[in-house]
């Protein structure tokens, strides 16, 4: 079924390493049923292709968004995939931002309980979206209490329920991979995917490995945030020491999860560090050019366009908005 | 092949008129050729259903929105019908925003030369994108010369260019009418629709018509430019004195077109008139709730369900959004 060969003979130009040390799993989305009520639950991305893009960046670009997937996100194909193939009656997550959203509202769908380990000055916005979808939001002061801390006392408090992760978990990594199945049709020469956790990125290595696709996927990383280009390159899993303030507010994870890291080392070449600057830049490009709300994260594969033009010349370039939730106030204040 | 009997027959409850004065035409869009080739060159409606907002609302509401379509507005429908159908060199149009963009493109998409007659105090944006396809922006001084005196001018000079209008052209019609068949197909008890010259909705009334569809429509018209509903109420066609100075600015026409007229009389029953505050706060909850950019003259449908909830109680309601092209400055005001 799976013919990793021909992706990873290609993948393997130029780096030192054997096809024996490859570890890509296909994953466990091939189990049909389950396969079916997945993709029946989550909304097939949005291909947009604006001329007006297209001719600013004198560049062949496809948008893929999933702005508009459940929740805002592409965190629900996760979620969803998480709470369909686990039989606990509870699921209890961390996260200030999408990944509680989608969980909440996978949750809800299939009536398990749900809660939310977030920190107490999250956006409200945001606790209220949680508490929405009927999850219990669980506020926390990290001065007081670190959130994996708090995720413990949870977990011994609660000793069935299953304790989600936003990326490191295979159920997560196959949910992601159904975006990959969906872009998988369109030979891509290049796919540009933003990395935080690499648990989206990871799925799409996953699902072109799956359809001996050769379309490359290149990863999009905050300048400020770079520990998957830093590990990329010193071939070894690096942690950030703090948690990086950019504004991709997505990607303030300390490091790749140990599931993600082995596909991501095999699976890509390259990851754009891509400034600030431009994440904002992409950012307007999106609202103006292509009437897309795009949340900062989401903005950073075509900032990477921005930022490494030339890598991308006269390919067929992809360009996945991860989402599209935030503030009103932080996209008013990047949009003018 | 057109069964209106079924349409009109719901419509004309509660309406003093007699079958006979209908006057609904099916268009000219059954020459199966250029239908396929129109068919070809746009792009489907974006259909969006937002957990988040069928919560807030306690309603069935499906979007479907036309910020993608390209040049990011319907308009795009008409134009390339409009310069599809005629084989004139050249077309002139009217227009400081969606209608000239659309010509623009239609013109560089079918090599035809396209000038398009605008305010000199335009938002340069849409000076910008009329000049980034290829067309002439003639800009005026309206305190100096009226748009319709300057296209008088221009038709003089060219006497066989296209006198392009936004709205009042059955070709414009027809090709808005390509919205309503994609509609048709999906069982919608309402259809809110906004009304500035007619073209849109006269459209969808004309396709629905033509397939037999028993989907009501319903007009979403700001209350500072009500011509339209004033004109329903009186059953005469009834103009606005002053461009009337609306947010929504894809409606600031002083009256419908003669041809669309007739078709919306016959047509629909109901036009919600918006407040400047409901427009604004639909555009909001398409923001926050739904990722989605709108215009303000996108945001009218969703403006008229929040004007009228109760009309729209228990039934499955189809929102359309019309376009999503507004400045950034007026934009950020608006979501904060």
């Amino acid at each position: 079924m799976l013919d990793c060969k021909l992706l990873t003979d290609k993948l393997l130009i130029g780096k030192q390493i054997s096809r024996s040390q490859l570890t890509i799993s296909q994953g466990t989305i091939y189990n049909e049923d389950m396969k079916a009520e997945l993709l029946n639950a989550i909304r097939p991305t949005t291909l947009i292709r604006s001329a007006k893009l297209i001719d600013h960046l004198g560049l062949d670009v496809t948008i893929a968004s999933e702005t508009f997937q459940h929740t805002g996100s592409f965190k629900f194909r996760a979620a969803y995939n998480v709470v369909l193939n686990d039989d606990a009656e509870e699921f209890i997550g961390v996260s200030s931002g999408n990944f509680g959203q989608a969980l909440a509202y996978a949750c809800k769908l299939l009536n398990r309980k749900c809660t939310v380990i977030m920190p107490a000055n999250s956006a409200s916005v945001k606790v209220e979206a949680v508490r929405s979808f009927g999850a219990t939001a669980d506020l926390i002061d990290v001065n007081v209490v670190s959130r994996y801390e708090r995720l413990k006392q949870l977990a011994a408090e609660h000793p069935n329920a299953y304790l989600a992760s936003a990326y490191d978990d295979q159920l997560v990594i196959d949910g992601n991979s159904t975006l990959g199945d969906e872009l998988a049709k369109y030979n891509f020469d290049a796919v540009v995917v933003p990395v935080g956790g690499g648990g989206l990125i990871s799925g799409i290595i996953q699902s072109f490995c799956r359809n001996g696709v050769m379309t490359e996927v290149i990863g999009a990383e905050p300048a400020m945030a770079n520990d998957a280009a830093r590990s990329l390159k010193a071939g070894e899993l690096i942690a950030n020491e703090n948690e990086p303030q950019t504004i991709a507010d997505g990607t303030r994870t300390l490091s790749l999860g140990k599931l993600n890291w082995p596909i991501i080392q095999n699976g890509l070449r390259t990851i754009v560090e891509v400034s600030e600057d431009n994440i904002t830049t992409a950012l307007k490009l999106y609202f103006g050019l292509a009437n897309l709300k795009s949340e900062p994260t989401g903005a950073l594969s075509l900032g990477a366009v921005l930022e490494n033009r030339e890598i991308f010349d006269n390919k067929k370039v992809c360009v996945v908005v991860s989402g599209g939730n935030v503030d009103a106030a932080i996209y008013a204040q990047m949009i003018i």
